[in-house]
């Protein structure tokens, strides 16, 4: 067993030990979904209010729309939520790096054969250089998708990891 | 502004007026990354334990690796991390519906048109039957990927939404 595998039954066992939330509802009982990036630096729960069971949280790389589309439409259509907020970061991975410079990292790290298969998927990392244009440009996105329905409230946020803010966008 | 938009700007105050942690490095500081659902019952920093800046946290329906393929490259490749934690859990809503339950949801909501665009896309939900099963397929599926390097320590667990135990399964 590694020592992360350890720590989280350690963590199992002191969290459930405490556990009073055993009969909440499957579908979120606010009816919103909070899309926002894998960094290890964002606790959306505490950061952005989010009691258990109140909405889905999806997490990617980077907060990326299109690449949540799939965990978007399960939320809305088949768990009842409605409401959209979209949460990049500042200091985002996304900003430090082009496709080219993935591609290349794989197969220096994995070898060819891993780099013909990105290839040979098309993979696209969706890095992005403008971090608020992403906020923008990824609402636009939702706003536009007929897998969306039109009426949704959308908004767009920037996390400020040097501060714990979170301010609005668009 | 709606309800959910003011409760963010409300939690947005309250967790800057005490943060402390804006030092932090990009990087996750123990190199691991978790893949868990968006499930709302979930909270993964208190259940698995994961203190903030220490791990990479991606989050979809139904906890999906190979949804997730894109975010755990770049948290790999571009970020450093080596050990994956997957966690899907008991009550999860992709146990209830079939590829065509979630078509004929989206031609009922959004219109015929919305359905003829996700049947051009050929979009998967990724529903599973079994949760045990898919937890193990799932690390199986990385474990043989050519673009997960062949090291790296992989675990597979349930979170139990009635306890709060999260439970190894492989």
């Amino acid at each position: 067993m590694t020592a992360i595998q350890r720590n989280i039954e350690h963590a199992s066992s002191q969290y459930s030990s405490t556990f009073t939330k055993g009969s909440l509802a499957l579908p979120p009982a606010k009816k919103y979904l909070v899309l926002t990036c894998m960094d290890a630096r964002i606790d959306p729960a505490a950061a952005f209010g989010i009691e258990l069971g109140d909405a889905h949280v999806i997490r990617n790389a980077g907060a990326s729309a299109s690449d949540a589309l799939r965990s978007i439409i399960i939320s809305q259509q088949l768990l009842g939520t409605h409401e959209i907020v979209l949460v990049k970061h500042t200091g985002c991975g996304m900003l430090t790096f082009q496709n080219e410079d993935a591609y290349k990292l794989v197969a220096e790290n994995l070898g060819s054969e891993a780099e013909e298969e990105l290839r040979a998927k098309k993979l696209d990392f969706l890095p992005f250089s403008d971090l608020e244009k992403a906020v923008r440009d990824d609402v636009a996105f939702l706003r536009g998708n007929k897998l969306i329905p039109h009426e949704v409230p959308l908004s767009g946020w920037v996390y400020e990891v040097e501060t714990g803010k979170t301010r609005r966008v668009v």
